[in-house]
């Protein structure tokens, strides 16, 4: 694991200088057919990540947000700028996302904040950390003050939350903060309690990443129904949780449909 | 002008510097009987403001979210972080925001983003400025995939603002980025559209800081009922927007009403 883990690092140190080189300037944003946006950044890094696939491993494949390169068991699922709305307005929260998915499934996970230089990564079994630090979950409860949970919600989102997040709202603070896996990784170090990504029709994997890194500090993640899923194929949604909140969120989803 | 502008910037600028040096650290977060979280950065920000006006404008008052000080005409309206929260939790969006209040209007104002060194001002009738670049509201429309709007809503909150939102989601993305005030700097820079903030009982005014800014970048802002208001007394919400947007949202509140 350790080559692929390395290998998962040294893009998200690339990614990240092409993300803060674009950010000042004029990062040229424009939009996809699904109306989502696109910038020079999310572009460079695609590009880059399957030139370096390439090289470095040539039996697998590239399933970036931008591009796709090859057809393989081993899948390197990327979101080369998640939050790019928020990137592209100049509201340093925009991460790199990148995990090798073995049969649908993320074996190994990078999240890099540029900003902060802030590097998540996880190995499955074998925990999650910030900059060489091990992460851990939350124990905080839905009615609770001092409670924060993210969700994501746009009209092309596969599932309506609003309901579920009204009812979460009577108990906690709930934000939207423009970076579904940047939120995930709040989840990780316990700054959040939860994370609900309704998902976007055909671009559901990027949350592969953020899998791997909030189970490995503790945490639990399901489709929006409470099933596992695989990272290599469209999904039903996302919910990210410490674990403590999980049923609790499940139960409101399933009575708000 | 001149020396009330120099005063708020020689603030903002030392404000900064407290809340980078509690940012990664332990910022010592608890919470108020208003459930509203508060920092040592909020707090040592708030003492060092009105030692400060205290001996430059000793007949001046101060209007601070952690502690108030004196009785004017002349008002110092400051939260020193808003958007504690996401402060608290290590989310690089969290703002200082000062203004000079004249019997109930912001004469002079400036919000400081130390993560970007963003330093937005404007003083009633100049313009509004970033780091010294004039800047303008957008002409976005609320039914277009490149507007970006945000509002913030908590248990706490004076007006339940969910159904405006829903509506708004249809056409546009809709975040709760965490900062109000950040929020209503994309809005006279022109990254979004919008902010609408609900209020909370008791600390109405921080919005005078960014009221000002985003008029003078040729926005519009009042109450969410459509009616002018006076910052040195609590507030019924507030409407910041490019102005394009203004009354299409104000007839959405009315109708969800």
């Amino acid at each position: 694991m350790k080559k692929y883990l390395d290998f998962a690092v040294k893009m998200a140190k690339k990614a990240g200088k092409i993300m803060k080189k674009y950010f000042k300037e004029d990062n040229k944003a424009s939009y996809k057919n699904d109306n989502t946006i696109v910038t020079m950044a999310d572009k460079e890094i695609n590009n880059l990540l399957i030139k370096y696939v390439k090289k470095y491993f040539p039996g697998h494949a590239v399933d970036g947000e931008e591009e796709k390169f090859g057809k393989s068991n081993y899948v390197w699922v990327c979101d080369p700028v998640d939050g790019t709305a928020m990137y592209a307005r100049h509201i340093p929260v925009a991460v790199f996302s990148l995990a090798l998915v073995k049969e649908g499934q993320p074996i190994v996970a990078v999240v890099y904040d540029p900003w902060l230089d802030n590097l998540y990564s996880a190995v499955k079994g074998q925990g999650a950390f910030l900059n060489g630090q091990k992460l851990s979950v939350s124990n905080l409860t839905t009615n609770d003050m001092r409670t924060v949970g993210h969700y994501d919600m746009w009209k092309n989102s596969e599932y309506n939350i609003n309901p579920v997040v009204e009812k979460l709202q009577q108990g906690c603070y709930v934000v939207s903060i423009g970076s579904v896996i940047r939120a995930s990784m709040c989840v990780a170090s316990g700054d959040f309690a939860f994370v609900i990504f309704p998902g976007t029709v055909g671009k559901n994997c990027d949350i592969a990443a953020a899998k791997l890194i909030v189970e490995e500090a503790g945490g639990r993640v399901t489709d929006l129904f409470g099933n596992k899923q695989r990272y290599d194929q469209s999904i039903r949604g996302a919910l990210l949780t410490n674990g403590v909140v999980h049923d609790e969120i499940l139960k409101i989803i399933a009575q708000s449909r």
